[in-house]
């Protein structure tokens, strides 16, 4: 195996409150300014800008106030033109775009944690979108050895970087951690210490990485994002007719074949898994996928090689 | 033991969505709309009114549009003059007066079933206002024999009648049910399937109880609401500076002790426990009680003797 050699990481982002009612971040990010007035800038192995993404939807403790602020950092709407009508979020989107982007140049902040939560029982999930940046792939692994407390996992969404639509797409190195059991407008203290240690091990990573000792490579198990999995639905009114059946909830990442419960009707009848190929669901009733007509996503598990790298000061 | 003779129930309504994210309810009131369209009017022991409390917070799946529904029913809300300003839930918590009420007369429906959801972890819990009520005294008896599933307890709010601000209470016997833990914007199947268990229990003890058989007495558990607890807050900001504990997280009903742990600042310090009185909290955690600032509700455990008890046709 080979040694790769990459920048050193010089400044990094934490966002909470990209999605307002998804409190875990939105309390994070203000403990973390505390400990930063406690013990001072040197805290840190490097600069930590911390934001709070959404401050108005933060403030109804709304998903968002008019348009799902994690759906608009594509480069379209980042360069749209703003007016009278322009939706908050997307007003929003590009201030932090320019605070912490500008998005695919070399200004662009090193690496964005974005602080997310999930009413699906998903443990410590990091999301994101190249299978080829090894600064998220080591970051991955480092946070599969570290934490323990509950299972770590990685999803892979393939799209182009242009037409990535969140925050943390922004950064060199986007990574949008995603913790849950919580229902949404809920601080758990599990899930609270769960995140806080994530964020604590991207930083002890980053420091490690920086001093320029070589990172061994490994093999790690990632999930493909495949496709979504709507309710089924009444043909006339649109309403759903069944929910997620109760021994396929809270089983994220499970392996589904052919015949297996998904949903089952208000009436009592199971609905079952048609796929030929046996797949990984997730995101398993989340509640801010009612209204996208999403019940849960499927995912193909593939393992990764993942080479040795290096710190290189550029 | 003596023998109480009591009216027998000729009517019964079944609300859900009084808040419009707890969505057992949303989604029960239509299947048993369904259930009675395909079995017809003689399915239930009596004429069942089915409603659908809150449609407009419904349609946007949240609690309230302008004010909370369930805070409503107070007989001065209830006689006030309407205006062009009037909040949308005032005008609605009238309308429901005039077709299940009016509250405090002869005309009002016997039993009002309001079904809620919690995200605490109080699985079946009655929400009652009069420990002298026999008839919710013997339903809460017989869901306690009927429901194995979760555990099933009662709420005895010490609020006058004409104070009583939740929509049941417009009805002769007034029950709300609440089942968690849920993620508002959620249904969960289990959760779902213990709420249709709840009132299809309540509807065959109205069955077993018109029969005219004597109904025996017993002793049972209640809990007395005594008081509400807020989160620490930061004196200038207001703005909490704890979460629930971990160790109080999803016990609801346990008993505190004097130094049990009620918080876990978001430093990581704990906040104990200290009235001299060991009580039972509830609604721990729950997402609604946020903006009324209550952390949790704390209550005293008594045993009640309920009477034998007999329908008369009156």
């Amino acid at each position: 195996m080979g040694l790769i050699t990459l920048p050193v990481i010089r400044r990094m982002a934490v966002c909470g409150g990209t999605h307002g009612n998804e409190l875990t971040g939105v309390y994070l990010v203000p403990e973390l300014e505390r400990q930063r007035r406690e013990k001072g800038d040197t805290l840190w192995p490097v600069p930590v800008t911390t934001v709070l993404s959404n401050p108005r939807a933060v403030k109804e403790c709304k998903r968002y106030v008019n348009k799902d602020l994690n759906r608009c950092f594509t480069s379209a709407i980042l360069s749209s033109p703003v007016t009278d009508t322009t939706p908050y979020e997307v007003q929003r989107a590009q201030e932090l775009n320019s605070m912490l982007g500008p998005k695919g140049t070399a200004d662009a902040t090193d690496i964005i944690c974005d602080l997310h939560n999930t009413t699906a029982n998903m443990g410590l999930t990091v999301i994101s979108y190249s299978h080829t940046n090894w600064v998220i792939m080591h970051i991955y692994k480092y946070l599969q050895e570290k934490i323990t407390k509950v299972p770590v996992r990685l999803i892979l969404l393939n799209i182009p970087i242009c037409d990535a639509y969140s925050l943390e797409s922004v950064a060199k190195h986007g990574i949008s951690l995603e913790v849950g059991p919580q229902p949404h407008g809920v601080v758990r203290a599990d899930i609270f210490n769960v995140m806080k240690e994530g964020v604590n091990v991207v930083l002890d990573w980053i420091q490690h990485f920086n001093s320029g000792k070589v990172i061994e490579g490994a093999e790690v198990d990632v999930f493909m994002f495949e496709k979504s999995v709507d309710y089924p639905r009444d043909t006339e009114t649109q309403n759903p007719l069944a929910v997620i059946h109760p021994q396929l909830q809270d089983q994220d990442f499970c392996l589904l074949q052919r015949g297996d419960p998904l949903f089952l009707t208000f009436s009592g009848e199971t609905v079952g898994y048609d796929e030929e190929e046996p797949l990984h669901p997730f995101f398993i009733n989340e509640a801010a996928y009612y209204e996208k007509g999403i019940a849960f996503h499927l995912a193909r598990k593939k393992t990764l090689v993942i080479p040795n790298i290096q710190a290189k000061n550029d």
